[in-house]
């Protein structure tokens, strides 16, 4: 990868909670790194090179090699600098973290963006869908401060970008998160009161505003 | 899980690609364990216990632990047993091996159902998405002996359950793995001559038998 600049370096779209997984990684092991903002409608060909299969962001470049994929560059994050693990040691809990993470872009992240790309009897659906991955999520998080129990981790870093998107949630949805699942709640006040989340995520009106945006731009609204 | 029997077992159904995973880790670890047929049309209690999220085999239960989702549970088979260790120990290239084995769960097995389930335009578009796919890991394969070198490994592991599909694939979709990618099958003829792929894999020819019944009983035939 000649053109990626050497250290570490983030392709990377502002509202993006994939690409907020990576900066919030990085930042809990304070990584310092170039953050690249890409035009999704116009890739940069450092992007089309760094992730020539999926063409996606967020991409970690790390010394010239790109990894893809953020719940691997969590990953990746969490194995190259070793102080504040994120996944727990214990093999058994590490398979649940990674389960649960595993469980936002399976079902979470898929339910997301069907609730407001669709309507009617559809829209119904999504919105039933998501409420019971929310309410799955709610009982694994139980009356534990983080998903891993005393410590932000994992399945955190995974999650906790989509609480930026509560509000959107809500008003395509017409549900309100808080009344289903108030320990969610609870818990994304608790996660922003880390500067590793806070400055990295953006507030939930203006992620609203973004999506009204795009609907119009994908002629869904 | 009190109704789980002690040391390990799994959960699983003969010929899922992704038990096959769990039953060839678990070989090539050398680990004893009692292996669980399930009915996929009336599920066991232990199995919907197991797995309450999402239903699905396989499930690996150790010490009765549960742990779904095949490449989780072939992640924790390899830091559980550390013999003959899957991943490689570099943190860019496990990275590498993880992308790979997320390709053939995002794409392959996406399209290996689409391609028997439908008809007419989009079974030609499924086909056309295998190939392609097939071709992007026989690229990544390159000259190697397998996908992470020299040695047997987490990609090998991932893929190669879907290798005796091929004859499935070349048939519902019309066109020739071997013509198509040649190293692909070599190396799939390289993986059976270790003995803890050739006794979890079937028949190609049985297992196209399966999916004939299966297309009847869901009546896409």
């Amino acid at each position: 990868m000649a053109t990626a600049a050497k250290g570490v370096v983030l392709l990377d779209f502002w509202v993006s909670p994939f690409g907020q997984r990576c900066r919030i990684a990085l930042a809990e092991k304070g990584v310092e790194y170039e953050y690249k903002e890409e035009n999704l409608w116009d890739k940069s060909p450092l992007l089309l090179k760094a992730n020539p299969v999926h063409k996606k962001i967020p991409v970690l470049i790390h010394e010239g090699n790109p990894i893809c994929e953020s719940l691997l560059i969590v990953q990746y994050i969490d194995e190259v600098w070793s102080n504040n693990p994120l996944l727990p040691s214990d093999p058994y809990e590490r398979a649940q973290a990674r389960f649960w993470a595993d469980f936002v872009d399976k079902k979470v992240s898929e339910c997301w963006t069907r609730l407001w790309k669709v309507k009617g009897e559809a829209q119904e659906e999504a919105r039933k869908d998501m409420i019971e991955d929310l309410k799955l999520l709610e009982g694994e998080l139980g009356d534990k401060q983080y998903f891993g129990g005393e410590t932000f981790g994992f399945v955190d870093v995974a999650f906790v970008p989509l609480s930026a998107w509560f509000y959107t949630f809500e008003t395509c949805g017409n549900f309100s998160v808080e009344k289903e699942c108030p320990k969610l709640v609870a818990w994304a006040k608790r996660c922003m009161e880390r500067e590793s989340v806070s400055k990295s995520l953006h507030d939930p009106h203006k992620v609203y505003e973004y999506v009204c945006q795009l609907k119009k731009k994908l002629g869904v609204d």
